[in-house]
């Protein structure tokens, strides 16, 4: 295979190399080996729903036109697509309800975890509608949980208490006409999955409806409830400064790599990374090096700085550097491939989850009543494997680079109020009215191993911020932009004049000594919430809908389900949606014309699909231009 | 195509030739269109979880051995498999807790519907630990729906309450020493969900120890919670008397279809069907003829002795008769084809469930509130359609088969009661003790259009019976039986000597003038909770484990998710669980060998693959006389 076609991340290619001397086969070599890749499931004409199939449809006519129950294409697309956005959510879903039970422990008492941000608890509290006066933290976390519990245990028509709490009246208004105001949560989980049994929904259009309701399942029980909790426990993430890329990884260090989703268990790896430092030292290493993979990463890179090691695609390639001596892992977007390629090395491989187990990994169970001894034996099984290095087989690319990261809302807030301290919105504001920023957009989501790794992420952001498109990150789509330099200040250079003047005042107003950097990192997938409460903040100082403002989303190189109901909840928001990779829908016409045109009218939002980075950019900003014009700006 | 090779009911070759010459294309033709079927996705090794793929491993070891994130064709086949039996639960769930909200309605005092099965109710109450005494059957029925819906609520690591107060202790160990215990059945489904999305579990044991608990979910917060239910408001079935196959229609009738699975809808239009006999007069019928089709068939048959049109796969050639009214369907098992078929005559299709809706058809939505309502207008649209219809397209097929059906667990235990009113289950034990009765087997489970239509299901039952194995059926097995004239008790001529005994003493007993059929038709799918109810009422007599019982199941001609889950459940139960279609797995020989084989020293249960009628019949006998023999009987 052409390195040179496999990514634009320098690291890679040597990585790459290493592996193909030391007979690994990775991700890359992977998807060379499915290749042709079926073009029903491409297209999303495959059906597997039932032991009749599998039913094919053919996308040119002459074949089959329906499955062999009578499903035509539009309702196999459709249903297949309700499949994958109600796992997506699904998977959102269980990592807020962990949360909320160590919340819900936490009242209990738990030593294990406590309450790092009251501001955040009271300012939650508020939201839910909590009266905190004369309450004791304690009281205010039970009164907390009792009411999202309520969300879960749900038995009637009323919608999500969590999702009308945090959501403007216009958009309530819409989701009511429309019919897709989320009840339970996991009720409409439990009823999509249904609804797309054999015999049942056949009409696209009631498909499409579900599969939107689900994207706000994702949006408030998922990413919102997941973030807003997280913050509360951990703290709400402040500006740090850290470094992205393998170059992170210390040759005389234990190099110790979280990968996953869920704080819950990386937070204590911190802590006791940390506290056992002596230990490691004792064993002969100068201490103990943390880097973070994954959204896990981006959870304790927002928080407490630690590094980030790289993304999605190349999480196998940490392991060919030789020089991770633990891989400790939660949830989701965790290779299998892991184990096999660990075994090659000294690299212990460790699952923690009771859903995630991987033949050939060491399992430690984690949970909130285990969190600090397991946390603990991890880290100290990763003391010992450091001592079963071996040198020969160790390469360090040496490229890493600067980032500035940790800008939730509260620490942009923070940062404008240094510019307006009574009205802190209105320095950005008054600069997307002024034309400084043209408009806002936010780049998510995941690697696919299809696009060149990293490639469209970075090509497409680099043309909205030359055309003054201020971009806010989460993700993989982060952790791309951060290895990029995007995350450097220095980079506000490659800004338009416009951007870059407003970049520089904040800067300066805030003592950085120069600019903030042109791409803001907001942390992980389900801190796209944090996205989604600045586009609530914006629209409501202007009195519009987040449908009218000059924004747009965009997921360059999704991969997983969670990036499709996130983009469905992007939608339901009102926002258009950019996808740079074709998803499985395109063998119904109908399906795909109801997605990416006439959603817009129904909803405000709609699915834009392109390929090609300079044009996904050239298509985004008219998009912005277009809202623009229409508030007369 | 070959009519002979399309089924053994004697109505099919005229209808699929009336279909061709009306340029109508159904099932058969749709199933001979998909021909050859994707390899991939027949053995399970296709994977469409994520956007990277689709991916599929070579089964023959040349090509790929791992989809692009690294998944071998063991994580594949039993994600795949984890998923669709999640679906399936999902499904039943949805239905038992559509039935739960109207027995919480009638707490509240609902008109729509009442309690028309005290004694129920109370046994209900009382398995759950509810103190009936003094109580008002409000305050009763109030209770048990709080304590289900707690199920819902269960935020916590504490099993099913409706699980544990129905199932043996000896199950619960086993289920609990192997962690397949559920919780909340709604979190059991959204973890599945979570844990088959991409990089999550990569176990296969883990991942099959899932889709067990998930079975458990189906069989107690789906089947047996619908069952218990569905008798308490509706009654529990007791011997009727009726016919089966499409000559139940009538010419000179307004024939209405009801069709679906839960009997909310239909026990509403059997009601108002009586009610408006005098306009369908009026408008020149000489009444309202009902019919059914799939197990919302099977709910009226049981309870109100409506007669059945006919079983899932030939659905659509009901409406070929073109002396169909009107077909009103609820959900499930529901041909999106109908609407097309429906459109060639004056047949009207109506859908009533806001997750099922089919583009042609007619929707009239249906709640508990509208019930009457909609109930009356469903049946008004026939009567006005019996006007409409053509004399010249009507093929009313003359073959029905007498029927003798109503076999609950309650009705079986009357019967038995007239042998021994103090011990009534000691006369089926001592049959089996005897030999009179070998075993019992349980057929179950759908139609599927790659097996002769019925055929697989009364070959099998055949060579059963003949070898003095009383089977007990639901669902479109008990559909193909009935129409083979096997309730009929004239077919005890069919049975062995000792099981022919048996059967024309329990039959002289409740003066029926004759044996009972050798087949007893227990209900819907949903009831096969009712075999489970009768299983573990025989295992608990002799203080056994259901393991331990001469028993087996079979699913000769399935094809939906749901007979997935049913068959899990099975499993779990300890029961051996014959399937007559391979299931999508067989492309891991190790998942194919857990399911197979280890499941039994496991759990008890285990499935049994075979697609000949006759080697099942064998292979079934053979495991009921080793069962026999570790009884020393």
């Amino acid at each position: 295979m052409d390195k040179s076609k496999l990514s634009v991340d320098p690291v890679i290619p040597n990585l790459y190399r290493k592996a193909r001397e030391e007979g690994i086969s990775t991700v890359f070599d992977r998807y060379e080996a499915q290749q042709p890749q079926c073009g029903f499931g491409l297209t999303g004409l495959c059906c597997r729903h039932c032991v009749q199939g599998p039913c094919r449809i053919d996308p040119f006519g002459e074949g089959p036109q329906a499955g062999i129950c009578g499903a035509t294409a539009e309702v196999i697309t459709a249903r297949n697509l309700l499949r994958q956005v109600t796992a997506g959510a699904a998977a959102h879903v269980d990592h807020a309800y962990d949360v909320l039970e160590v919340l819900e422990q936490i009242a209990q008492g738990t030593e294990s975890y406590s309450i790092k941000d009251q501001e955040k608890l009271k300012q939650v509290a508020f939201t839910l509608g909590i009266d905190t006066a004369n309450k004791t933290e304690q009281e205010i976390v039970e009164e907390m949980c009792q009411i999202i519990y309520r969300d879960f245990a749900n038995s009637g028509a009323t919608p999500m208490t969590y999702l009308k709490a945090n959501s403007p009246r216009e958009r309530l208004e819409t989701w009511e006409k429309l019919g897709v105001l989320p009840r339970n949560p996991d009720r409409e989980i439990r009823e999509a999955l249904h609804q797309t049994t054999m015999g049942m929904d056949a009409d696209p259009v009631n498909l499409i409806l579900k599969t939107i309701r689900l994207g706000l399942v994702d949006g408030f029980a998922g990413l919102k409830l997941a973030t807003d909790l997280q913050d509360i426990i951990f703290g709400t993430p402040q500006p740090v400064v850290t470094e992205a890329n393998l170059g992170v990884l210390k040759e005389d260090y234990v190099n110790i790599i979280v990968h996953g989703h869920v704080p819950l268990l990386s937070e204590k790896i911190v802590e006791w990374s940390r506290k056992l430092e002596d230990e490691a030292k004792k064993a002969g290493a100068k201490g103990i090096n943390l880097a973070g993979i994954c959204c896990t990463g981006n959870e304790v890179l927002m928080r407490q700085g630690i590094p980030l090691a790289t993304n999605f695609l190349a999480q196998e390639l940490a392991i060919i550097t030789g020089a991770v001596d633990l891989m400790v892992v939660d949830v989701q977007c965790i290779m299998p491939s892991l184990a096999e390629i660990a075994a090659c090395y000294h690299t212990r491989l460790v699952t923690t989850m009771p859903i995630v187990k991987i033949p050939g990994a060491e399992h430690v169970p984690f949970t909130t009543e285990t969190a600090d001894e397991a946390s603990q034996q991890i880290v100290r099984m990763a003391i010992e494997s450091y001592q079963k290095r071996n040198p020969a087989k160790v390469y360090i690319p040496r490229e890493k680079a600067k980032v500035v990261a940790g800008f939730s809302v509260e620490a942009i807030v923070k940062a404008l109020a240094k510019l307006n301290p009574d009205d802190p919105l209105k320095p950005l504001i008054d600069n997307i009215v002024s034309g400084n920023i043209l408009g806002v957009v936010a780049t998510v989501g995941c690697n696919n191993v299809k696009v060149k790794h990293d490639w469209f992420h970075i090509e497409l952001v680099k043309e909205l911020i030359k055309n003054n498109v201020l971009v806010v990150t989460t993700g993989c789509s982060a952790h791309a932009l951060a290895k990029a330099g995007l995350m450097d200040p220095a980079a506000a250079e490659w800004a338009g004049e416009g951007l870059r003047a407003v970049l520089t005042a904040i800067g300066t107003a805030n003592d950085l000594g120069g600019p903030l950097p042109p791409v803001l990192h907001m942390g992980s997938c389900v801190d796209n919430s944090r996205i989604g409460d600045l586009v609530i903040a914006v629209a409501n100082y202007l009195k519009v809908s987040p449908k009218d403002l000059p924004i747009a989303a965009s997921a360059p190189e999704y991969q997983h389900e969670k990036a499709l109901s996130i983009g469905t909840w992007a939608v339901a928001m009102g926002i258009m949606t950019h996808l740079g990779v074709v998803p499985p829908v395109v063998g119904s016409p109908k399906v795909t014309r109801i997605l990416t045109q006439d959603a817009e009218a129904l909803i405000g939002g709609k699915f834009y699909v392109e390929t090609d980075p300079y044009k996904a950019a050239a298509g985004i900003i008219e998009h912005i231009k277009a809202k623009r014009a229409l508030l007369n700006l």
